[in-house]
């Protein structure tokens, strides 16, 4: 039994709970209380001797000067949907689609300066000389139309409730002001902001540590008028609701071009992260973020000039922040907080450099209702078993990275009932800071060979596709780094400029994941025949190079995955029916495949050699490829889960010609272990809802067997 | 009972069988015998009172002059498969991916001039001054190559065993001489062809009939090296196999541009049927084309110098025949032959215009091994149940489309064992005779809407993909010819430009049915937005656009569906995983669904106004969206059966604001009628393997009900 520790916890108080509050400090060690959204600290909290975090949105919370500057609300583009002509005119009203509390025209000439009326069947802008717009109804009239032909408008609309708090405010059935969001993009809203942060550090004595939540620029959620259809688009990293006539302004001053309304409309697609960016939206992600840096240390500095630290939340506003670009440090934050449902997102929060605090919001928060629109806090939750499943997946990313601190958030009187939910998060803030301080005293015990993941962001985006894992539970790529977060490799993120620069000499598997097209599988990047050199010359000398459902994906030439070669499959959409197959037959590996492989329709074997590890039919599956020294490795898809992930760690090892028996590594598939040498320290964890006998083998003490509850944690010296 | 007929059918006569050859000759009404590749007539056949068909490939069976002039054997273009280089130098062997017995390198410098090397990393192609090719080892040496870049060889090859021979020699194990090809594109071919045949006439004076098999171009059928992949390209309306430096030579004096191999090639893929012809492919077929009628006419010419009639088989060597082009009148054969497993086949047969005579050989051929490579007249086989099901499929087509004749192929003599066998030829024959005759005196009622097929190809690919029906069955517009070709409604294929000349006005329904970027959904010629146009105003006043699988698919603007605006849904390839997508919720429809629907995934409602039939989970597989007058419907997939076909009229009919409660058709989905007006007569078909009791309802008689056996027609006076 190791002697309980304290701190590295935030508890989120709430005035009238003080004593709630107080106990509940105690029993979970906390070191500090925050507010949240919805919340306010009392008198007696802040002076109850913990450090005090105030959450501040900057860009919310002023809607007396916001209906001053109505001009000065944040903005975005949207485009209409298709409208069909019927004649050689043709009205399209322009809210029809959308949630009307979230968006107002902007009606201003800068702002119709940037609208397009196209022309979807044709691809064609329909010319300004044949199209007006009516205050009145709101409608842009189109004249000279072709029949038959379908219009669409692309127009500027103010935001006019901030996305979070109308997400907050719908979730919980607040009956108050909508909060508008103002745009710091203008000298006068700095001023203003400026002013105000100042006043407010006087204000707040108590406070310790200022979270800004985030910066300006919230990830894009376009609320839709049919309560049928009601997100009509999320992305959690792309860049619409960052422009305004002025930033478009300034950004063509600066970039000597001029950035149009379908640049960002995509023809209705938007320029969503899934996508490969073109090097427009590249530049406008620097124009943004050289400027959210510029005006965001001149907060900073204000907090610092009042002694208070700087964190900032990594999420909701966080856009141009960009925390995995290298200029992170820039701003001069003290922290920084991820809120996390999964272990990729564990990784996220801890990789940030350039900040010296990195913790965790962990789930559920306290709310009657979860993200995903079930019960926690209410009848029909079960918020114990949540936070055991959440800190199942958490935990195992942690055994590998170090965070510093743990949290909740939300509405802390809803935990009253649950006192298993209580005890629950005294266990994992007791783990939590055992964890923690092994990583304290050196790194963990990891296995070769290091993992790189090639996708058109690379390191931009490691260890995120665009969200959370329940918001897109299809992708290859966030079922893999789920499964890479507490897996124990060094995993690096490589971008397809990383590997013409040279693939790094420590990586000696390569994973390439995704549909053909997209960032994650890389797109038209793979035109690039530097690319296709560097990494089937990095093969033939004994790299692994696995590829995913539709991995180097680029139409155009002999085969739809460049990597052909490396990978002996290629998938056939639909050119090559009148082609032979070779055959296939499947020959299970010596190790267990993950389960659950798609069939990916037209897969086939592109010169009989690689081996089938497993075949739906005629369609491979599973395979591997000798290719020199080194192997092409195919899966046709992946799937996150404990068991799988396992076979993902035993297909690497394998492919990379280690053998399974490592020392550091369990017997049992449905748990996990980390050994940090610099301790002697080995933690056991029970991935699964039923109790484990696991071994591993260690150097100094042979092998060690336990048994652990479900969910258990174990620490050994060993 | 009506009164014993003959005539109409062709029996393949064999010598040493004499009395087998008569006996069944009158058993099965015929009142002509042939002889087939393999077996020849006596003259107690040729004597004894038929006509004869007599069978030349004029191409073929010239063994000794082809060994005098190896250079005018036929030919085509290989291209080797990739290589991956490690150095700067590369030596690829031309003939170690193809079958020897079939080709052999040209190795003459008119040969040389067209061979190409291409980089298939970077696509480019390499310099004819980095590349020699050596004859003694037939490989060709490349110098400067990129290392890790794949390359490949475009080469010209002679063809030394004639591909139907070489199939039926394999399949029936022959032991004898391999059968080569000479190319009439050479005068003396052409010399020696026609004097040969004029020799032939002279000594053939009881041919009635000469069956040309086929003119002097074989479908493209790539044998490989290995006997596990030995078909490498199958593909029965391709022009890989005219080319020959003589004709590339003539068509760029005609032309005023040179063809190259990769035209052919094509990185690979070779110009597929399946796939939308570019302009030099429609090129180089007119080109064919032109030249088949041309010398082909002078054969037929000599036939009818001689009094005997010229018949054309419509396969094998049938390539630059196109008897659906509208020149097909001028070659002036006096009959077209035509193979036949399906119905669509049938169909094929019988729309040739400009000849007097339409015949099907049928199905089963006499010989031990099937097509598909299964037994029939050997242990193991069925050739009774073969032949019901194959009538089964072709005499719905007939009761729809008249033929005049149908016959028999292969070695009479395997049938001796097969007694039930002869029977139902016996019965088939009859039954033919009577549908016939009801042809003869009018046309069969029909209902409307006539039905258009919008494919790349339209007419010239009338009632065929590129093959038979088992070769692609995943093809869904083989699968929808097969049940339309017994359905009682008119069909018509129309290509893109018959479109924008204007829908025929009896259209009531478009089909556009197959995958993405394929001949049968129309690929790029879907970025021409006047069919766009068309077709829209079209379903507006009235039509039904019937989409299956990806219809109207071509990328690049806001739909991958460019009739998306009339269907309601859209195929998403991964573009819009970051869109709110509307709820999906099946409501079954007033009639039966084709079963069997597959999912695709990504297809999406785009305005959520579709009414969905039939989905699977949150993705529709069918669904119809009104449009105006009009209405889109989508059907994700589409499989022939018996109950299909019924579910597919009634979903015609549905969709056309038709009754299903109409004259003359069955009310058992397991049957069908057809109504010859002019004769008062009715037809009845069971397309089941067990009795089905059947009931129509007639304007003379009201309603008729009979029961019929397994497989059986009933005709009747109503």
């Amino acid at each position: 039994m190791v002697q309980k520790k304290t701190g590295g916890f935030t508890l989120p108080g709430e005035s009238g709970y003080e004593a709630l509050t107080l106990e509940l400090a105690k029993k979970w060690g906390a070191d500090v209380i925050r507010d949240s959204d919805g919340t306010a600290l009392s008198d007696e909290i802040l002076n109850a001797g913990y450090d005090i975090y105030s959450t501040i949105c900057i860009i919310r919370d002023h809607n007396d000067w916001a209906k001053q500057n109505p001009d000065k609300l944040q903005q975005t583009f949207l485009m209409t949907q298709p409208v069909v002509a019927e004649a050689d005119s043709l009205t399209i009203p322009l809210m029809k689609d959308f949630f009307a509390d979230q968006f107002a025209v902007n009606e201003s000439p800068e702002s119709i300066a940037y609208w397009q009326v196209f022309d979807r069947t044709s691809g064609a802008e329909l010319p300004r000389s044949q199209w007006t717009y009516d205050s009145a109804s709101q409608c842009v009239a189109l004249t000279g139309v072709t029949k038959w032909h379908a219009y669409t408008v692309n127009f500027m609309a103010f935001r006019i409730w901030e996305e979070i708090s109308m997400y907050n405010h719908t979730t919980n059935n607040w009956n108050k002001e909508h909060l508008m969001q103002i745009d710091p993009i203008h000298t006068e809203t700095q001023e203003y902001m400026l002013n105000w942060l100042d006043e407010w550090c006087v204000n707040h004595p108590a406070t310790n540590v200022i979270r800004f939540t985030s910066m300006f620029y919230n990830f894009v959620w376009i609320w839709g008028s049919d309560e049928n259809n009601r997100h009509l688009f999320t992305d959690w990293a792309s860049y619409d609701f960052t422009v305004s006539p002025r930033a478009l302004e300034l950004f063509a001053e600066k970039y000597g071009y001029r950035i149009t309304s379908e640049d960002f409309i995509n023809k209705g697609k938007l320029r969503v992260t899934h996508a490969v960016p073109d090097q427009r939206k590249l530049d406008w992600m620097a124009f943004i973020n050289d400027f959210v840096i510029e005006f965001g240390k001149k907060l900073i500095d204000i907090a610092h000039k009042y002694n208070k630290l700087a964190y900032v939340f990594y999420d909701d506003s966080w856009v141009g922040i960009e925390p995995y670009n290298g200029r992170f440090a820039e701003f001069g934050f003290d922290g920084i907080i991820k809120c996390v449902f999964s272990g990729f997102e564990a990784r996220l929060g801890s990789g940030v450099e350039g900040v010296a605090t990195h913790e965790l919001r962990l789930h559920p928060y306290l709310f009657p209702v979860g993200l995903g629109g079930l019960p926690t806090f209410m009848e029909g939750g079960n918020p114990t078993l949540d936070a055991k499943n959440f800190w199942n997946s958490i935990r195992r990313a942690l055994l590998r990275a170090p965070v510093d601190r743990i949290g909740l958030g939300g509405y802390l009187h809803l935990v009253e009932p649950y006192p298993d939910f209580c005890d629950y998060i005294e266990k994992i803030a007791d783990e939590f800071r055992e964890i923690r301080d092994l990583h304290q005293s050196g790194k963990p015990y990891s296995l070769t060979p290091k993992i790189g993941v090639l996708t058109a962001w690379g390191k931009l985006r490691s260890w995120i596709c665009s969200g959370h894992y329940h918001e897109n539970p299809e992708l290859d790529l966030i079922n893999i780094m789920e499964s890479l977060s507490g897996l124990p490799f060094e995993v690096e993120f490589l971008s397809f400029e990383d590997i013409k620069a040279g693939i790094p000499s420590d990586v000696g598997v390569i994973i390439n994941a995704g549909t053909a097209g997209s960032a994650w599988s890389g797109g038209e990047l793979w035109n690039d025949a530097a690319v296709v050199e560097a990494i089937t010359g990095w093969v033939h000398g004994g790299g692994v190079f696995l590829g995913v459902n539709e991995p180097s994906a680029a139409p155009g030439q002999d085969t739809l995955f460049r990597m052909a070669q490396v990978l002996g499959v290629d998938r056939d959409t639909g050119e090559r029916i009148s082609h032979g197959k070779w055959p296939v037959e499947a020959v299970q590996p010596g190790f267990t495949l993950p389960a659950g492989l798609k069939v990916r329709e037209g897969v086939y074997l592109t010169n009989g050699k690689a081996k089938v590890w497993a075949a739906a039919g005629k369609t491979p599956t599973a395979s591997v490829h000798d290719f020199g020294k080194g192997k092409g490795v195919y899966l046709s898809s992946y799937t996150h889960s404990v068991a799988n992930t396992r076979a993902l760690l035993e297909l690497i090892l394998a492919a990379a010609g280690q053998s399974a028996e490592q020392l550091y590594l369990t017997d049992n598939a449905y748990a996990e272990c980390a050994y940090y040498p610099d301790s002697n320290t080995l933690i056991l964890i029970n991935n699964s809802d039923s109790e484990q006998t696991i071994t591993v083998r260690t150097e100094k003490s042979g092998a060690v067997t336990e048994t652990l509850a479900a969910f258990d944690t174990k620490i050994l010296r060993v």
